[in-house]
């Protein structure tokens, strides 16, 4: 959020691998993170130490840049090295791994950190020619949107271009930071389900892709080709990673002819408050009705929230964070961190149930850091994505004890007790009134909220 | 617990990551685990779809074996071998990458389990010739036991050694599997301060290792040696991991003529029922005054549970599970996990409450498996072992931030809300009549039970 590079602070192997998960996520989205780990006095490594472990086998599963600093005089420019690390290949995790007497020993002098920026190196003129080829050639083209290209002002500059040229415009799946809303460019994007993303696709015969890979289903499945690449089109990179997705595509607009001005905005449109039962629609409708403008939405709410993102496309303008790398237990600490990286926004997570069991523990950062993060509980009882993949994978009917294994009732977890447990006021909503209420006084009252949502069944 | 390979089930790399601490802790325990992580399908590979990472170089963190199954005509002898290899070694954890098609694909013939059991070799009689020789020779000699030797029968032999020979016994700070109480042989452990651990070395020419490692410091100190071992003093080690512990044993008395019958076994010693305030000894009183024959106790009450095992060690027969990696998080899961391989057995869980919070959720599983574990969370509201540690490493007075870090207040945890959200029955006791009430009645009543006891701050 902050387009600074973000600080973690880990303790030893075991403390990495407990944030592998969400460093994972960080990798996926391009997220410049400096990842420090504490380790063992360079001293202390002769004697096995019960906490001694092969930190740098685990960094390297998430790590662009590693480093174990291993003298005091040169642990300030180690430092400036990871942050500036972190900025490369378009932004990755850089790892420095902090013995410590590294750290207790004399440091020398401090070193001067530069002015930080990402690799803007520009796109190649070939590649841009010859998108601008394919999209003046009339045949059937989707020019595919990700990462950075779905910040406000390239998405007006992709969306101008499809418009001039005919070709269909859409976004990946899980976009790191999505800007839309009234005023922003709506954008359609690749549906998780391998099924309907197909649909999206049919007919194209040229796929363009700017800061995203070329589409392909999230898991395989017996008896389907992974990729959704339609037969016989082909693909086509408009930049690498490391490369200027804004400026790339400010030359692409201008090889065809066209800027912002011709780009599709769309109109506020806000739902009227609804009414009674809790159904899909009606927390869509909650959600949309009540959102302030220039809220941050943190966007785990898998299964449940399928409806929420259609419903709140033409609210007030505002961000959309999504589950990059596919690890559940993103979103309570990753609407902390985009809190605390945006003073004065409010914070919306909307999280699916099982998904929040992952990080609960972050309720209590939020409370003891006074954000202002509501998050909305959908609670539907059961790992209902997981119930899903069961299925697809053709395994037959599910015996008791998978059944089991997938379901999260037998105890029913109470949403608001652990939230008051942990510090963070917490209600249970039964009907649209009630959330509407409950989430105009979480945006309304300082610090953080949770409430409860009873969510229907997906399946 | 079941003298048995445990079973994990995890998902793809960030899975693995979610586990990592406690298989850190199985790693260090020489605990046989088959450690199966799901993987995308081989025909999936090439998509580098969200959730893929590489998955081989965080499992060689803690894995002594690992193996990508890639024939599904090959599965079940990969599974035997798996299950074997989690037995070499005196005990590892045995790492099964399993791509999805794999599994979904027709299996071949199933395989045959041979035969399951540790590699035990007979320790070398060159080892055990020289350690009688040591034992014998009159200088003063500490008799230092870990890991298997911790067994009733190993530790009978290893006290009857001791006091036939002069010798000083004393067992590892952290043993994974301690039997001890009323009959069982009263074991000395090192304690986690250097300082006092080194007093206990004092004086030793000889220190010889049963199933541990040289004594060292838990971490490295400014100006401190992590070695324990007292100059002069030189290390043997009676065997080598894979060795069959109490068949050496058993050589070695046979060399001294000794047996079992010259061992120390502890009288049953049980305190009168403690009354009035929480302070550190009535906790401890309260726990002994109650604790039922065979209880397993897990414990990780790490700086607040220091008086608890000495209070403890008279009281009838019990096994006692201690943090052998020191990654925190490690008592609920454990406990979890201990009384599922134990049916019938209680199990008392000493919890520190910043460990608690690591692995909070595994109440939730206790629920739901119907566990008899009584989870006693000793709230000291700090991270107390940081606070410790950060004074020792020389750091000056803390900063308020820094102060800020390891306090626990602010808000303060209510373990009582979150047992009740996770389906735990729990309460807060304010005096010794309280605890041992609520002890008496979560021994008594099925399922399992969380009591927080307010505990005064170490330091």
């Amino acid at each position: 959020m902050a387009d600074r590079p973000a600080g973690v602070l880990l303790h030893l192997g075991p403390g990495l691998g407990n944030g592998l998960a969400n460093l994972h996520n960080a990798r996926r989205a391009r997220t410049p993170v400096v990842n420090v780990v504490g380790d063992h006095a360079l001293t202390h490594a002769r004697f096995d130490a019960p906490l001694q472990s092969d930190i740098r086998a685990v960094a390297s599963n998430v790590s662009g840049w590693i480093r174990t600093s291993t003298d005091p005089r040169t642990l300030a420019e180690d430092g400036v090295s990871a942050i500036q690390a972190s900025l490369d290949n378009g932004g990755q995790v850089a790892t420095m791994i902090l013995p410590a007497d590294v750290c207790w020993l004399d440091a020398g002098d401090p070193a001067r950190l530069p002015e930080l920026r990402k690799q803007q190196r520009p796109g190649r003129p070939d590649r841009i020619e010859e998108a601008a080829a394919l999209l003046r050639s009339g045949e059937p083209c989707v020019l595919l949107v990700g990462g950075a290209a779905c910040r406000s002002q390239s998405l007006k500059l992709a969306s101008a271009i499809t418009n001039a040229t005919g070709a269909k415009l859409l976004g990946e799946t899980f976009p790191s930071r999505l800007q839309r809303g009234a005023g922003e460019v709506p954008l359609e994007r690749l549906v998780y389900l391998a099924e309907f993303a197909e649909m999206q696709l049919a007919g194209a015969q040229h796929i363009i892709l700017v800061d995203t890979s070329a589409p392909a289903a999230f898991f395989g499945y017996p008896g389907r080709d992974g990729s959704l690449i339609p037969d016989g089109a082909d693909i086509t990179a408009l930049l690498e990673p490391g490369e200027h997705t804004l400026g790339t595509l400010q030359t692409l607009a201008g090889l065809l002819g066209v800027d912002e001005s011709g780009a599709t905005l769309t109109p506020l449109t806000v739902p009227d408050r609804p009414t009674g039962a809790l159904t899909g629609e009606a927390i869509g409708a909650s959600i949309a009705a009540t959102m302030p403008e220039d809220v941050i939405v943190v966007d785990e709410g898998n299964t449940s929230g399928i409806w929420i993102s259609g419903a709140t496309a033409a609210t007030p303008r505002h961000d959309w964070l999504t589950l990059t790398g596919g690890a559940i237990g993103f979103g309570i600490p990753a609407a902390l961190g985009a809190s605390l990286a945006s003073p004065g926004r409010p914070v919306l997570n909307i999280e699916a149930d099982g998904s929040a069991m992952y990080t609960l523990q972050a309720l209590w950062s939020q409370a003891r850091e006074g954000t202002n993060v509501t998050t909305l509980i959908m609670n539907n009882s059961s790992y209902a994505v997981l119930n899903m993949e069961l299925a697809k994978v053709g395994a037959g009917e599910a015996g008791p004890r998978a059944q089991e294994m997938l379901d999260l009732s037998g105890p029913n977890l109470d949403f608001v007790a652990l939230a008051e447990g942990l510090g963070v006021p917490g209600r249970r909503v039964e009907s649209a009134e009630e959330l509407c209420a409950a989430l105009d006084e979480a945006y309304q009252v300082d610090g953080p909220h949770l409430i409860e949502v009873p969510t229907p069944p997906l399946m």
